[in-house]
């Protein structure tokens, strides 16, 4: 199969065949999570996807956009490293597109870089890693009003070294389908690379977690199991029990979304992204 | 004058007299201050100590309660240090006191912490000092919208050096007329003590000011000129020469309440609080 075949087909959407090629524009933006539907296009329900690909007809004059995300939050999840990219007609006039786009997009949804993407880049298959943050004040000092927003308050002291002794039997290529939710013909088999609970300088307990991609519902659900082993209801080693059995565990609760942020994205250097594409393609399937 | 008999009058709500002591609480909370019109009670508006008192009424089964705090903080103001003090009648039942005013309160107020206030103690008399910051986004790249209820943004890059360069001639015990909301009979005389910024680790600009008290308006004044030094309109000299006038200039804006918050209130140690309500309530006369 050819690389740059591949590469070249996926920065060429349906409505620009004919056409001049598209120019294929990169979009770093962060979200509060918590007044939109997830990252996902529904119909009569707001997403950010909705909203920036509205912003951006808007701002371009286009009828219309299609947007691509690296990862697609769920309801109530937050973002500070999202990234995107969109196809726009060559020719396009893209100054001041930042500005523009934020002066249209309502402020809890800000872009916060724009530019030309290197070519082969793709915001979801060329990704070499996610990122996420999952935050917790597990005392009543820590709750504060102000980033309520996005970390959990949480009624019990969390042991995050018992918390810290679960995780390394849980990194690595596995199949993660105990901890996700179950999606027709997709592989779970996911590449667990970081793993790791710390107090940020307020106390307040951060998980920093990192894997080639995500699962549906796979960081909320590893954080859940987490906290069970962290405030005393299972042992260190349940979380790694419950991986290996491979079947949803009933006792395993899902953490909620308001804690959980996308941090940052992680992507090869500019002349490996195509490349990147086609191996992600291939294993995804 | 006694200095005992003054902190025991201040201990001693006018409802009390002639019953026994009553008990003197001391309670440390933090505000988001965007739905709030600010801390000082108003009829007909939600205010931090309008929602305090109404939680502390329920909570200890009393008809009234009457709260005081140590910096009463303007409409959009934050507080992550805030520090009150309230009276209440002896034998009242404070067993999980933070647990119950938090189950009542809204969750953009949050009690942490609660006890027994050491003997002499008073929110406003006895604090030596109050310490608030203020924060700046001055890039794109730096709006976050987990962030932007309590961080300014600013259209133009900051130079954090020039606004460091015109904050040693204000420190000291100055008459901050030029900076503060007049009010009648109130001194303007205010020791600050320190005013510094420097951005932290997102890149956020952000000023540390201490004062000994502020008067009204001061802090977002002495901001105001300082972020007009930041982008350039003004020299470093320019708030020093305001001080000086002592009369307000038009040309001074008063920086935005949102990026505001009190982040810390200093007191002395147990033995010297009495000693410090007497010596705050002479300078202020």
């Amino acid at each position: 199969m050819d690389e740059r075949h591949h590469a070249r087909a996926a920065r060429r959407p349906a409505s620009a065949i004919g056409k001049n090629h598209p120019v294929r524009i990169r979009i770093d933006l962060a979200y509060d999570g918590g007044r939109f539907n997830g990252w996902a296009i529904q119909p009569g329900l707001r997403t950010v996807q909705g909203d920036l690909e509205a912003a951006l007809a808007t701002v371009l004059r286009l009828d219309s956009t299609r947007v691509v995300c690296a990862g697609r939050t769920d309801t109530g999840v937050h973002a500070r490293g999202q990234v995107a990219h969109v196809d726009v007609p060559d020719g396009t006039r893209c100054r001041g597109l930042l500005r523009r786009l934020n002066g249209v997009l309502d402020t809890d949804v800000r872009v916060r870089g724009v530019g030309v993407a290197a070519d082969g880049f793709d915001a979801r298959f060329s990704a070499v890693w996610r990122r996420y943050a999952y935050r917790v004040a597990d005392a009543p000092k820590l709750v504060d009003p102000l980033t309520r927003g996005y970390v959990l308050d949480w009624p019990r002291p969390l042991d995050l070294a018992a918390m810290n002794a679960a995780s390394p039997a849980l990194l690595g290529l596995r199949d993660f389908s105990a901890f996700c939710k179950r999606r027709e013909g997709a592989t779970t088999r996911r590449t667990l690379l970081h793993l790791a609970w710390s107090r940020d300088d307020a106390g307040v307990a951060v998980a920093d977690v990192r894997a080639d991609a995500f699962c549906h519902g796979m960081v909320r659900s590893l954080v859940g199991s987490l906290l069970a082993v962290g405030d005393g209801r299972h042992e260190p080693e349940w979380p790694a029990q419950v991986l290996t059995a491979a079947v949803r565990d009933p006792k395993l609760k899902v953490a909620r979304a308001r804690g959980l942020t996308l941090e940052e994205v992680g992507y090869p250097a500019d002349d490996a992204l195509a490349g990147r594409v086609v191996l992600t393609r291939r294993r995804r399937q």
